[in-house]
């Protein structure tokens, strides 16, 4: 009965968004890449723009605008007549956004301020921006942690990441410009390459498949929240037609994982033993990071609908068939 | 008997900075006029970095240096061996940065961070900080509003200020660099002169003097939460040195005041009527705003020690000197 209810959402948001002229600023990425190729098949206009893709022949039907985020022209150019804008770039990694904040802003929170301000002199009738759900709240007292708790980030992208939250919220209060910020835990799937230290599923995974060690921040102690693509691509949909007074939602598993359960898991679907290099924590970690999702099922219907094993053996099969 | 305590504790405040190197950013401006000459008659040494300044006869015993916020090099030949780093700066008034946020962060927030990276890597032993108590809550739930209230403001200096915050709590979690933050009311007093649209009580006396009229925004309904520049600068006095484990302090009055009050007692002081034009109301100001300072004093031992029609009639007799 769930299901049906569920399959049957699914199909609403499918509706709404067909026809519909969409953006997915960092559409060449992992995230990017998921959503752009589930707007394509709900008969959405897509058009993706990014510095680079990685995989342009999984995105048929998608029309593609390279550029710089910083480049305020081509993005305006991007943004064209669309009348969503799904804002997925953040230029830096946690960890490289800390060795230069004040350049993490140049090119993350400057131009979000550009891509409102173009989006309320055009038609744009959303922005909905992927913000950080495992960074902005910084250790948090509560756990699972709940939109309303502080945000309180320990690291420079976090605080870029609060930052054009803010700017969103002021551009609605002062143009009406809608929004919905989706703050993602920890996400994994197909389609994320472990670049830059990003992505620790990816990197254990292709690691293991290529028989190389992979190098982990600290003893593995650290517990994440690990969410999978398609389910926060289902997210994405349901923020982009939303029209609940509500406007932030964290979108997560709800539930935690160390780094050491996550290596047994992957071990354990690949019957073989990772070979792990620990390396020093890092001072940008919290501990433990687990997201309430209360009020994205309550407001958008939405919740969790991939087993982490389920995705995690769809992960894997998607590395295998890369190799 | 508390009036004996207070006294002690300032001297013992004043002794504390005796022969501490302490660089005003913003030294120039009204309350950087106001502290400047505070910490000078306290024996410190004191150096004043800004673009500008209005006052200089008043600036015996402080060292000058001229630049701009976002030159880098000038910026940190200021900081040079200084122990403390007062922050006072802001380019922009909260009507100006939202005209152009992008401006008002690469101008505020970028070269924030330079400030704290530069003091990082010196002598520096503490960063204070003046954020805006009065903007940076945005429409408050709880009022008067503490510490610990949402910070979601309703306009781009609110967003810079927070961002600034964020930051300083970054350096202190990543590289030990200690700080304090002081969110401000509105602040009132001598050395304030109504530029750029700021300062209601500066721009009412200094209007009425004139026999000129004076613009404000909205019916006069607003309430604002009016503090006295030398309470102001006994905060900023213990925030230097205070060695508890809290970072944010309000100061303010505690207590809240419409225009229209305002007007009322400029116009009992000076015996005359004010001519006032009412323009529209903007949408970057809530309509109340009181903070809290219950923290401030059960930590720095401080209060709002100027009844607000003392510190009017020490403003009026200023302006009146200045006539």
């Amino acid at each position: 009965m769930r299901q049906n209810a569920e399959a049957l959402q699914r199909e609403r948001n499918a509706m709404a968004l067909r026809d519909v002229s969409c953006v997915v600023l960092g559409g060449g990425g992992f995230l990017g890449v998921n959503l752009c190729r589930s707007l394509a098949s709900c008969g959405a206009r897509v058009r993706a723009f990014g510095r680079r893709r990685f995989f342009s022949s999984d995105l048929d039907g998608v029309e593609w605008c390279q550029g710089d985020f910083s480049d305020g022209a081509a993005l305006a150019a991007a943004i064209g007549s669309c009348e969503i804008v799904f804002h997925l770039i953040h230029t830096n990694t946690p960890q490289s956004a800390s060795l230069d904040a004040a350049r993490d802003v140049q090119q993350n929170v400057v131009p979000s301020i550009a891509l409102l301000e173009a989006s309320r002199q055009r038609a744009v009738k959303r922005v909905v921006f992927v913000s950080s759900g495992g960074i902005i709240y910084g250790p948090a007292k509560d756990l699972p942690t709940p939109e309303t708790a502080p945000t309180n980030p320990i690291s420079a992208y976090g605080i870029s990441k609060l930052a054009i939250e803010k700017y969103l919220a002021l551009y609605e209060h002062l143009y009406g410009l809608s929004f919905r910020v989706l703050r993602v835990a920890n996400a994994f799937g197909p389609y994320q390459l472990p670049i830059r230290n990003q992505g620790i599923i990816a990197a254990l995974i292709s690691g293991a498949l290529r028989g190389q060690e992979t190098e982990i921040w600290g003893d593995g102690s650290i517990v994440r929240d690990y969410v999978f693509a398609d389910d926060i691509v289902d997210a994405l949909h349901r923020a982009a037609v939303d029209q609940s007074d509500l406007r932030i939602f964290n979108i997560g598993s709800g539930q935690g994982r160390s780094v050491r359960d996550v290596i047994a898991s992957i071990e354990a679907q690949l019957d073989k033993k990772l070979r792990i290099k620990a390396g020093p924590a890092r001072p940008i970690d919290v501990p433990i990071s687990v997201l309430a999702t209360q009020r994205a099922k309550d407001t958008l219907g939405w919740q969790p609908a991939t087993p982490f094993e389920q995705g995690l053996a769809a992960t894997i099969d998607w590395w295998r068939r890369r190799e």
